[in-house]
């Protein structure tokens, strides 16, 4: 069993399925923790996607660079949330993606055949995960919703609407990129909304 | 066991998870099989979403109506398909999608409760929705990708090429919706490409 504590992590699990604190050490096992500076990178595009992350503490985005050489930003990870290309992971293929940490980050991360006997001496956590990413892909496709429905302005207002903990923590210029908008407009509409 | 042969659905199983013809006959039993006439809906806005379909044959799309009125895809489904609103199923809530079958379509359909039992005589299927729902997370990731990293005309042309199936079957003007461009862009660059 590690030294830290991760009473957040363990509680996270159990929300999903019942998993005693003796089951939690052995399953803690099977992960490799890591302490991650802010804007250090844990996977890189055009390299193998071997692992998926956990963030304790911190938080992570997951980017790749357009043709014009601008960051977009797909997906931001906080506390409990997992990232990886979960494509190129179950294919084990070479990701176009990067993730980075956005501030310091602490992350548990295991990879492919790491997990395989996770699941295998766990099979609840098999429940774990497919909920979880049951709730991801949901909420991916309620995200398109928003961006097509939605105007520029409305899109940005409702996502720091609902969720504020980012709006808080993140830099404008990493929201204005997972958005779809650009720092300028961002800057554009806080203004509007302050005065 | 019903009568007319699932062997598609057989296989697509065996493809995650080692069934056999007899659990596959159990399997089946928990399922509610539909024939949807072309245009037909099977889940409406506004609703609640009780169940998750999965496509035998044909072809079913999941939109929402944007605030001008107009038609919008976030995603087709094919055979051996899952289409839902993935989130409000599992949180038991109304839904702003609608689900459309593109053709006459096959499917069988599962409500909440009757997958919650059906996993619990059958939990290695847990192991079956936890890859695909991790691969549809990650191909959605990889659909923000492209919508934000290509120009209009790729987008079009990088999605005829991976999914030509697609591009053959389903109306114009849905792929058009799906890929946030206009029925009348998407002629524009067909004409284009045949010249």
């Amino acid at each position: 069993m590690k030294k830290i504590p991760y009473n957040s992590f363990f509680d996270h699990l159990n929300q999903y399925v019942p998993v005693s604190k003796k089951e939690f050490g052995d399953i803690l096992s099977y992960f490799d923790e890591r302490f991650l500076d802010k804007k250090e990178i844990v996977m890189h595009a055009g390299g193998p996607c071997t692992h998926i992350h956990l963030v304790l503490n911190g938080c992570m985005h997951m980017y790749f660079i357009n043709e014009k050489g601008v960051e977009r930003t797909v997906q931001f990870a906080l506390e409990n949330w997992w990232l990886s290309d979960f494509l190129a992971f179950q294919n084990k293929s070479n990701t176009d993606f990067n993730i980075q940490a956005v501030e310091n980050t602490r992350i548990l991360s295991i990879s492919y055949e790491k997990q395989e006997q996770l699941l295998h001496e766990f099979p609840i956590l098999e429940r774990y995960f497919r909920t979880i990413y049951q709730i991801a892909y949901g909420a991916s496709l309620n995200k398109v919703k928003h961006m097509f429905g939605l105007s520029k302005e409305e899109i940005y207002l409702h996502f720091t609407e609902h969720f504020p903990e980012f709006a808080q923590r993140v830099p404008q210029y990493l929201i204005a990129s997972f958005l779809g908008l650009t720092p300028e407009y961002v800057s554009e509409i806080r203004a509007k909304k302050r005065s």
